[in-house]
């Protein structure tokens, strides 16, 4: 295969500008270590955004919506419409992340990938239907080739179109029904490990729901087994439109040097997929919070994420990294504005 | 002993703006329970404010200074004029919680209860000096009755103007070299545990220092063992001035109507003292974190608090609380402004 796009090296870190912020927060007035992660994010962030004192005021949001061939099996307790309805309530302002993307003053830009119901061409939604949902992996692969490489390429280019607005900070979220099996089936080839161990109630399957699920993707795991060789091949084979747009979105933006705070299970594992086709890209990445989808914890101490929230989130939309936004923001408020021992005049330690 | 304010019942909760809230909740468009810990939080403030949509706009924090004389026995790893120097930093806008309430266009009122080294009289700071700070509880009760009374006094009265100005939110914090080691006795005391299980560095102390923390508090509550009938007399003789200020505001949040967001160890230490005093204390504490030190997650089972951050803070002056205000406020703000499956032509679930 040659060369693509997304094996271009991530952008370093500035690590004197690392170094610099590690030193201003031994001087703040506090406790070394006293604001618990909230001290290494400022760190990470002066690092990635090559200045000591970081901030994260223009926030953009893309989600990227799709739907998904194994929908036929019964993996999901809403019906495939949704996805299509949920594209009107984005741009109509009464979606989770809708309402959250006001409070936050961001940038909110939604992507139909290729819904089953697409209805009426909506103002507001960018159009780059890649066919009516992804196949049933229990037939055969979910994309085909071409159709995986222009989602890849539909995150890059929105992440450009953040770069080009000077955003600050990228957030991906998805929308799709049935989107947990997709992202469960690669989480398992991902950690290497069986359906049953990770598979999740989704949006709210019951109990025979989630045991049909989990059959369901190790039936696709046994189909694919052998052509399962590397990322992208499992990728396509197993994944969706908005998991790899959102894989695309993450891997640029470690190469254009925009730092990306990952949402839920289904972005976790498409961070996870970004990460093992470029390893530099995981520095990049910044993990908003653990959901309730059991397999959402596996992938984070895989990629060694320490994420902010713990609330038991499991909408998607991108809703989990908005609301941890005032976290980052905050933590940058306070390493910017916080005064030094000297500059108060209060005694570091005891002698 | 006559009845004493405190032991006013607490204001009831709405129970049926309550019920409106959480027929609300299951009207919005997303699956019933996927914003995990927001949907409860917004249907316990509903009961709390008596408003089916309810905000937490207008935020108040006080925060309440005061020594305490058993950091004679070692027990700090700061020198005890921190607690004076950090008054004029918190009036000077360069601590943590200046910081975050600047951000959160909050209220930030600053009470010295009796620090040890008060320098000179500062402006901003509320001046209701109890003593110049308590007396070492090894030697003694570290406060005596009156200054007991005052201090419950002089929280209540920060509620009464949090209350006057229109807060929708109260938040107490707390400053005073050596007040971990006053929490942790009390926390002792409280859940009935020896000292080695709930002690912790405070804000830096080694292990030497935590082992003889430790001795200290143990030997403290072998010397007021007998004396220990119950929690006011607990708290004069091992708490703080902040401490039972901050105990007084909790009672008088659940008296007058305003819900509290607890802080950290010391301020979860002093409402479960407000809770033993006046069980129904209890419905108006929200609980913002759970910190580093061992003790606070113990107190906080104990008063089955679901806490919403777990970042590893362990500074106080009510910095994890203002830390989890945006939280607060965004789950209002998604209970108020999402759009409900009628109005959005949503699916509700698979037929």
């Amino acid at each position: 295969m040659t060369a693509q796009w997304w094996q271009t090296a991530a952008k370093p870190l500035d690590q004197p500008m690392q170094a610099n912020a590690e030193a201003r927060q031994q001087q703040l007035t506090k406790p070394s270590g006293s604001l618990g992660q909230l001290e290494p994010l400022a760190i990470q962030l002066a690092a990635l955004q090559g200045r000591e004192r970081p901030r994260v005021e223009r926030i953009w949001i893309s989600i990227f919506a799709g739907d998904h061939g194994v929908v036929e099996e019964g993996v999901s307790a809403y019906p495939q419409a949704v996805t299509g309805q949920m594209l009107a309530n984005f741009v109509g302002g009464g979606a989770a992340i809708s309402v959250l993307a006001r409070q936050l003053r961001a940038t909110l830009e939604v992507l139909d990938l290729g819904t089953a119901v697409p209805g009426a061409a909506l103002p507001g939604v960018r159009q780059l239907r890649l066919g009516p949902g992804t196949q049933n992996f229990l037939n055969g692969p979910a994309m085909s080739v071409e159709q995986t490489l222009l989602a890849l390429q539909a995150g890059r280019d929105s992440l450009l179109r953040a770069e080009q607005a000077g955003s600050e900070l990228f957030i991906g979220g998805e929308m799709g029904i049935g989107n947990t099996s997709a992202a469960t089936a690669l989480a398992c080839w991902l950690l290497d490990c069986p359906a049953a161990e990770l598979v999740g109630p989704g949006t709210g399957l019951d109990g025979d729901g989630v045991a049909r699920k989990a059959r369901v993707i190790e039936a696709a795991l046994a189909l694919h087994g052998p052509a399962l060789r590397g990322p992208l091949e499992t990728l396509q084979r197993l994944g969706g439109f908005e998991i790899a747009a959102l894989a695309g979105a993450y891997l640029a933006c470690a190469q254009r040097g925009v730092p990306a705070l990952v949402d839920g299970f289904i972005c976790s594992v498409a961070a996870m997929l970004a990460a093992r086709l470029n390893p530099g890209c995981r520095d990049w990445l910044l993990f908003a919070h653990c959901g309730a989808e059991p397999g959402h914890r596996r992938v984070l101490e895989a990629l060694e994420a320490a994420p902010l929230l713990h609330l038991g989130l499991r909408l998607g939309e991108g809703s989990g990294a908005a609301l941890a936004v005032p976290l980052l923001q905050l933590a940058c408020r306070l390493h910017d504005e916080m005064a030094t021992f000297a500059e108060a005049a209060v005694a570091p330690r005891a002698p």
